[in-house]
């Protein structure tokens, strides 16, 4: 399987457990074989390594494990990771009710997001959940009445802005603008807060939140703010004389996709909360991970449509693109850099030459890779995207240009499920009315050209 | 109305036809009724300005115009622009068929790809379509087939590459790579298609394409592109001995969302066109628009939901966001601009703060601007960002975070439509499949923590 990317392509199918030699295999069945059986293109993750790996960080950090279902928003992957424990971080109603629906139960389950409405809040409170994460003044006053309208004494988190993690520092991959006053609030203000709620017959105190930035690969950064956020919470304790029983110290954790990317040393980040926590017993501590879970467990297969040689480049059109996986197509990204893609069928020779990979998509942007080294492909062939396991679909604008959305599979334990029904044409007009006072607009017959 | 980025916000407020000093009105209708009564987020678009733009370029350029549906799949939007003669530009079965559903007939429809699908071409060629723009010798081979199949004679165009219009230089907006081959074909091997074409007794020639890229804002060089299609045109019809009933000319007519940002002349287009086509009157030409038709006509209405006063600056939470409005948050885009955003409500004060505008998803990707100049906002005010009729939704990652999706307005005669149900929160779960073993898998009771 020659592949773009060398590096990160290794470690994506050391994961896998894919063998190098032979046609890729996921989950013991051949990607061949989910092609033909689910049409392409379409996204397969593999259970065991969505359970490899939320295992593996519990028992690394040694604490409570939540998934962010933002990073992949599926039924069947959130019940394989609940039936090993983990929770649900959810950042809106919509994931709530998934995370439920999947077997989540209330107590392990977390809601942060900065804008959440007076839906969002009863719901949550409602259900009962862990904790529900206040970003604002305003917000807590907003479940202040909702505690108060339920009669019930709701479970409150306090979340912290990301900057006070970094220790003032711009914290990485935040940028400046609003980006940082945009979650949380302040250390002084979280000691404000906290006396509000030991005032509030609805409100409990629950929990201090924090999170630094996504795709943080490094240990010491990471457990620096873990040092802000146990020092910022014995100061909440101190000066509001509440306890926090909970501390939820976000997640980040990077996954390497690119080229010269480093990976996070697991093993130092639970050495370093272990000791951190030792101290503290009593207290409930939790990781939220989305990325870190899904992505190397994930896939994206899509076959070769038409190919071109013209001047010294191979261009393939694929049938899947940005409009499934825009991450992969760079979207988002301040540099655009190829995500790791391996023909996924038996390649008919090992000599490779370099493709442009696009998308079906009528605009440029609509580009895999620019400059992939694959056997030389013909229609028909088979490639996969790897590390696509997280913020693929869900973080594509799957309506644009009205093309069907992907099947998903998940394989486990060599059978091979469907878990979303891939979509359809017409699709597109779903939920669309056409008033009857413009549909007697349209042209009966053929106008003449204007 | 105080307002960010000046200038084409005027620009826009102006084809709105709205009024400055008062709170903002769309087509007659107070903003502020439209959103009470369908609630926001919501997407809003004046069928007056849909179908004065559409006349505007018919009328400017002497040529048929076809909108692009791409840039705003809407039935109704379709349908008000097929109600003054606009035809249909489309890049997939899903396009096609909702073209059909509003009224546009087939003759006036055009089906352009680089990744058209057998189903695709089958159901084009059975619709009658006034052209399917092939793309690659590859794909007029699958064409072939289809016409045999069918025993029909498919009309066919010939996609020139973009690159072939530039004469050769890089054209603007496209990105190195294999962005540019991915797009139809070189000059000689349009020449040798169409030979292939003539000797087809399933397949018939009737137009050459060309699309030189998106947001054009200089007539000559567009006028330029058009030059080299004709020119084309003109060396297809000797050497292949072939007729060319039709031009497509493409579109990429630029519409001014940032300050500094020019305003494409399209007199000078259309003067510049008449003369070029005067001495070929039998020819049919055509133009193809998606954002020049649609963007000025929409607003994208959301109110605030939170506010934060922290150091010195204002941030305002949105209950809307990227998630509706990608490239209001500037994604796809190389450099991030705020789009123009005003106050839609009577503002209390005239004098303007700075506020961060951030929507709710948590990712500080969600910004739709850095600085905007507004009255002081309080939870609850109204706010449009204008220029939103094209590329708004469909460009969005709508799954992402699972926050239903907003609804539609169609304004019309001082009536307003609902042209899209807004989502619900269990639309996440649509087209998901939880297999009876994982349901099983998930925990019955609480877990203890790892």
């Amino acid at each position: 399987m020659p592949r773009v990317n060398p590096e990160p392509t290794e470690r994506l199918l050391r994961i896998l457990d894919a063998d190098h030699r032979a046609a890729l295999h996921l989950g013991g069945v051949p990607a061949a074989e989910l092609a033909a059986r689910f049409g392409t293109p379409c996204y397969v993750y593999d259970a065991a390594i969505l359970r490899q790996r939320a295992r593996l960080v519990a028992r690394t950090l040694g604490v409570e494990v939540l998934f962010a279902l933002k990073a992949n928003p599926s039924l069947a992957v959130t019940a394989v990771l609940a039936g090993c424990g983990t929770g649900a971080d959810v950042s809106s109603l919509g994931e709530l009710l998934l995370a439920r629906r999947a077997g989540v139960p209330p107590a392990r389950i977390q809601f942060a997001g900065p804008g959440k409405t007076t839906e969002e809040l009863t719901s949550a409170a409602e259900a009962g959940i862990a904790a529900i994460h206040v970003e604002s003044a305003q917000e807590l006053a907003a479940l202040e009445q909702v505690g108060s309208r339920l009669g019930r004494r709701v479970s409150v988190g306090l979340r912290l802005r990301p900057g006070t993690l970094a220790g003032g520092a711009e914290p990485p991959r935040l940028r400046i603008g609003g980006a940082d006053q945009k979650f949380g609030v302040s250390r002084s203000e979280a000691i404000d807060l906290a006396r509000r709620v030991r005032e509030s017959t609805n409100l409990q105190l629950v929990a201090l939140h924090g999170y630094l930035g996504t795709q943080c690969f490094d240990a010491r950064a990471w457990l620096g703010a873990a040092d802000q956020l146990l020092d910022a919470a014995d100061a909440v304790e101190r000066a509001a004389g509440a306890e926090l029983p909970m501390l939820n110290f976000g997640g980040g954790f990077a996954v390497g996709y690119f080229a010269g990317d480093g990976e996070l040393d697991l093993t130092a980040v639970g050495a370093g909360l272990r000791e951190r926590l030792s101290g503290r017993p009593q207290r409930r501590a939790v990781v939220e991970l989305g990325r870190y879970l899904t992505a190397p467990a994930g896939v994206y297969l899509t076959r070769v449509r038409y190919t071109k040689h013209e001047d010294s480049r191979r261009v393939a059109i694929l049938d899947g693109g940005m409009h499934h996986h825009a991450a992969a197509a760079g979207l988002g990204a301040v540099l655009r850099r190829p995500f790791p893609i391996v023909a996924a069928h038996s390649p008919r020779t090992t000599e490779t030459v370099r493709h442009a990979l696009c998308g079906p998509l009528c605009t440029p942007l609509d580009e895999l890779a620019a400059e992939a080294e694959l056997p030389e492909l013909a229609p028909g062939d088979l490639l996969a995207v790897l590390g696509s396991g997280a913020y693929g679909m869900t973080f594509s604008h799957t309506m644009f240009s009205s093309h069907p959305t992907p099947a998903e599979v998940l394989v486990d334990g060599g059978q091979a499920f469907l878990i979303r029904e891939p979509g359809c044409p017409t699709d597109a007009q779903r939920g669309q009315l056409l008033p009857a006072e413009l549909a007697a607009d349209a042209p009966r017959v053929d106008n003449p050209a204007p």
